[in-house]
């Protein structure tokens, strides 16, 4: 994707990005030229209403520490809710989202995105920016998304533990790995999920010695107080409460994941 | 800091609550009263200009799963800025903030904390307020705060790993573990430390099995796909490139903590 200058000038650019975040300069702008010319990697990120901010915060700060021309897309450009209360307010609409794209990514939260599975607009958007992007990204439920818009058809992917059967449904083949690359496809688990996508990305677009860097800069060498963060290892009891309490739209999915299939020809 | 009958009502708030954020319901205020009459956990944060958001996202969802009554307090009203350009709206004055709270949260950011090493308003904000909260806590650099404060004083305390050692400066006892817990002061370190602290919250606040559930629920089974998170693991090379990019800034922060030293007459 790169030439060796490019490649040079980036190490250059991403070396002062690794900086600005926790020297606490705000990405300056959302969409951004870098000073020598070369192109940052340009990357929408579909906010939606209810989404899991981790889901979007995780990923964003690695990709803002490279210094990636950033679009925040949505239907329109009023603050759009999120499950810790703090609203994101987009940069771009769906309209006005650039073209060709070097990641599209979709975020998640289960309740948002089911209730997306149909929406023609986004869907249509999510098929057309996908069909071109260098890479078609998603972590925790986002999935269900690039699946419903047909983008994950013949290709592995995951998504959060409580729905990844689903992406059968859409054609995928599903693996239960925390993040999963196929050709041009990379699917993280849930939530948490996105800052080992986030860090897998960054030495996609870049080089691994820059995504190393990143993990020291957000000292990412994550110790749980519990192991309780796979169904594997909560066990049954706790998983079936999980599932129990969200029945009702992971059996919504389920519906909204046949029709798809259908309107797919799957 | 609960009676029997408070935990069972709390065992039942917690599961609505734990359900809500991953289901996409919004936190319907930021601070609200429990329907059982029994109260949510208080928790004020600190938000300040340039803060990491993940320092804050990361707890803040652990705490939205818990359903605490959640105050992002500041010097004033205006949305605050962000490493990744998504502004942060107060929900309350420093002024406002209620008297009494069971955790007291400051997340960090490199630049923005140093900025505020001196700054007396905030610096009394926090003493007074961590004077009487039943926790006293900080994920990355906002323990420079809470040092600067005088609330580190003959407390283990950590911090982000390129600053941590100027605790002992201020009268801390210097611990690198991932989340240090000393009587009521919890401290974790840089910025995804957020997670581990916000589940080590969660069990402290609630319990055991409430943290286990929320970990299962936002699928915390981290897989770094490198292992340079800590500087111990990143080697000596890396380490050297971080702190150089740093420099001026982690001179200043010294410069700031012998100047809190004189003032707290350590």
């Amino acid at each position: 994707m790169t030439n060796g200058k490019t490649r040079r000038e980036w190490t250059m650019l991403a070396a002062a990005g690794s900086a600005s975040g926790l020297l606490g300069r705000p990405v300056p702008a959302m969409a951004q030229a870098t000073p020598s010319g070369g192109r940052a990697p340009r990357i929408a990120m579909l906010v939606h209403p209810d989404m899991i901010m981790l889901d979007l915060a995780a990923p964003l700060t690695v990709f803002s520490l490279l210094q990636a021309e950033i679009h925040l897309v949505w239907k329109d450009r009023q603050p759009v809710s999120t499950d810790i209360g703090i609203p994101v307010t987009p940069t771009s609409t769906l309209a006005d989202c650039p073209a060709d794209l070097d990641v599209l990514f979709v975020p998640g939260g289960l309740k948002g995105t089911v209730a997306l599975m149909d929406d023609a607009q986004v869907l249509s958007f999510l098929a057309d920016r996908g069909s071109r992007a260098a890479h078609v990204t998603s972590v925790c439920t986002g999935s269900l998304l690039l699946g419903a818009a047909g983008l994950l058809r013949s290709y592995a992917a995951t998504s959060h533990w409580y729905v990844r059967d689903l992406l059968a449904t859409m054609g995928a083949t599903v693996r239960t790995d925390r993040v999963v690359t196929d050709r041009n496809r990379v699917t993280g688990g849930g939530a948490t999920a996105g800052l080992d996508f986030g860090l897998t990305l960054a030495a996609l677009l870049k080089d691994e010695a820059t995504a190393r860097r990143i993990q020291l800069v957000l000292e990412y060498d994550p110790q749980p107080p519990f192991d309780s963060g796979s169904p594997e290892r909560a066990g049954r009891t706790r998983v079936a409460d999980v599932l129990g309490r969200r029945a009702p739209l992971i059996a919504s999915a389920r519906e909204r994941a046949e029709q798809a299939r259908t309107r797919l020809s799957l």
